[in-house]
């Protein structure tokens, strides 16, 4: 038979056990967080009408999108899952209760060009709070509270949610009678950190056709720094102006101001104006997340609030707020960094259960014993040398090997080896369960480790 | 702005809230299930190369496939598990430690001629054990303990695991030297069931060739039932005259010896010589299960043992065990069969807390507290009417409302109020989360209802 060369596509991840492990712990702290503050679990097709997907049309998507024809049926794969969460509300709009509040964790697929750490096929973990035409500030306050939980729920404290108003940038420009050229305004200062505030001005003035003055004025607006309060109180000196930017203002004081109720320590936000979020979309507060100790991974969960979700599929006006954090690359970027915990237990199995006997009968009902307690065991039945069956526990990372000879049968106990330390113990089935289940929750450290 | 009429693929499922609830509960019960006995949770991308995929080629999976071209790569959606299984552990394979056991709960693409209940997207909950080179029986004997667990944790009782032994059958029709047969006289005998003793008898006579005495001799053989001890005797009368049916009926006594130390009861499980699974790919243990007051449904839950997982892309001999769940259309017969149990919440949230008053500080401080306790609370800022925001809480069918207004927050307390029995209680926040979670505790019956 000729063989083919086995491989996996460049741009999709495929981990091994042990990193898929702590994969699914991140995942399963998201489902856990996200479901915590009411949001519905839903699920929505990986294929969807082309026609429904590109309906906003746009250069990047098309280009990236992965489209084909099947049948007659023109088709393409999601490159997000806001689009899929506009069709199904859009869809479903009499059968939903509002505000609608669903997460979602599912892989989406965009086809760019491959390079190191960027993912054709990767998770998204989204959550929205749709509203039927109306939508309280109160939603916007909530979301740093369920960013702040799920970035503590992996481990990390060295974390800050980084939050600004559409509308008191919108009210800025506006004020300046710049509302025309915002868009371009935006995308320079946006590279702020990257390039300075020197070269910010020099393409201000150059490109944009900014005067110096104006220049000038916008370079101190998004110089405004501080503690959240001495933000707000630099702000409150442009009030009164713009009503735009008052409702903005309103707004990110609404924001603000229960930080504390909602349990989000001050450390772990920023009011910070020259956060935009490129995109159109978004109408009011945005939020994005940075680790402090490694802002070159850039923001690890946006979002924003946006006035229309489904535009396109539906008159009524849908108003919402959102997030999303790109599960796949932060993954990736945990792991390259070294922050994953190595600690923590990969292995598939909490215990191998060795039967010493050629009747496996004892060894079968000790695993089923151990399992009822809430263990994870596999019953080991190869025919291998004792020395065979310990490289395998070691190569696996099985915390606990569980011998069952016939002495031990004899005296109705089991030897439990710990495999790190050695340590043997001859126990009976009960205290077995018991003596695992607490080295186990020892061992049950944070996904992410900071240094 | 042109509105695009929104709508979802035929033949892609896609769940309102509720009962996604439900499936979400389905897939819980099969990862922990899965991973009590030590199998691994795996990830594989959606898209592989297309000739990896089509290695084996064949005409359905050719027909069926979607496949596609992005730039020069020539693409496809897989369409099992297997598959990709056989392809990640032919690359991985020096990385893995053998027996190597893992569980994937993923979708799989068929573009099958959409029918009621066929999916074209689909769910398949799949466990294999792979040997490097040799697998010991107690795999075998291990799998109809965990297709019990599974089906046991879904509330099921009335369900059956039926096990045959392909090397029985080799054996048996070799003895009546019809192993050129043997496929079309399996397929044949698969159709008893349907069209019954005669009809197998004729199409026996007549299309496969075979004497009266031969077809008789085979009816005879699929005839053999009872117990599973009276089954394994029977077989016994056929001992001694064929190596392969020898073996397989050793492999069976194997199987069905430790039953009682798995902890599966002899009602859940029966030996079954008509089970022939048609694939040339099983070579030994094979598995169904059948629900028994819905015969109809056919199996819920087949697989087998296989001698060459990925001869294909290695040269390596990868014996394995293993079953698949079609969860998708499982959910869909279970749910139009009105099995599903309507008694358990479906809301996304177990609290609704409502703000009673302009400053929402202690609403919010209220849900957090609740949160912490292990209880899923949406917080309602909506500026709506008493009576629309219980219309809310009755439409999302959240369990209880917690009322916060003036007076309970000036004596430190909230208002439960139990949406079913409309019984309300002033308690403080630890007397309600108490509350809320023994009701809770109270509501958690099994996902699936026999009648």
């Amino acid at each position: 038979m000729d063989i083919i060369k086995p491989r996996t596509l460049s741009g999709f991840m495929e981990l091994l056990p042990a990193k898929q492990a702590q994969m699914e712990r991140m995942m399963e702290i998201l489902r856990k967080t996200y479901a915590s503050y009411g949001f519905a679990a839903l699920d929505t097709p990986v294929i969807e009408d082309a026609q429904i997907l590109l309906a906003k049309g746009g250069g990047e998507t098309e280009k990236q999108i992965y489209r084909f024809q099947k049948g007659d049926s023109d088709l393409a794969l999601r490159f997000d899952l806001t689009v899929p969460l506009a069709k199904y509300v859009a869809l479903h709009c009499n059968e939903l209760a509002f505000p609608f509040r669903r997460y979602q964790i599912s892989k989406v697929y965009r086809g760019e060009r491959a390079q190191r750490g960027r993912f054709r096929e990767f998770y998204q973990a989204d959550i929205d709070i749709i509203g039927d035409g109306k939508l309280d500030i109160l939603n916007e306050a909530e979301i740093p509270a369920i960013i702040y939980k799920v970035f503590r729920g992996f481990g990390l404290e060295r974390f800050q949610i980084r939050v600004n108003n559409r509308k008191i940038l919108n009210g800025f420009y506006a004020m300046m009678e710049l509302s025309e050229k915002s868009g371009d305004i935006m995308r320079t200062v946006d590279k702020l950190d990257k390039i300075g505030a020197e070269k910010v001005k020099v393409i201000l003035m150059d490109d944009c056709g900014l005067s110096e003055t104006q220049a000038d004025e916008i370079l101190k607006f998004i110089a405004i720094t501080g503690t959240n309060a001495e933000v707000l109180a630099a702000l409150e000196g442009y009030a009164g102006r713009n009503e735009i930017f008052d409702l903005g203002l309103a707004e990110l004081k609404a924001v603000t101001a229960n930080l504390a109720a909602f349990g989000v320590p001050e450390a772990n936000f920023a009011v910070d104006l020259t956060i935009a979020r490129g995109l159109d979309y978004y109408t009011g507060t945005v939020y994005e997340t940075t680790l402090l100790d490694h802002p070159e991974i850039g923001s690890v969960c946006s979002g924003g609030r946006y006035d229309n979700l489904a535009g396109y599929y539906i008159e009524k006006a849908l108003p919402g707020v959102g997030i999303s954090i790109g599960l796949t690359r932060l993954f990736y970027v945990l792991d390259e960094q070294g922050l994953l915990n190595p600690e923590l237990p990969s292995a598939p199995a909490d215990a191998l259960v060795l039967p010493m006997t050629a009747e496996p009968g004892p060894a079968i009902a000790l695993a089923e014993e151990l399992r009822s307690a809430g263990i994870r065991v596999q019953l080991y039945g190869e025919q291998k040398k004792f020395k065979q069956k310990m490289a395998y526990a070691n190569k696996l990372g099985v915390p606990y090997a569980v011998l069952l000879g016939e002495d031990e049968i004899a005296e109705g106990k089991c030897s439990v080896k710990n495999m790190t330390t050695g340590e043997q113990l001859k126990l009976t089935p009960a205290e077995a369960a018991a003596h695992i289940l607490a080295g186990m929750a020892a061992n049950n450290g944070p996904v992410i480790l900071e240094k």
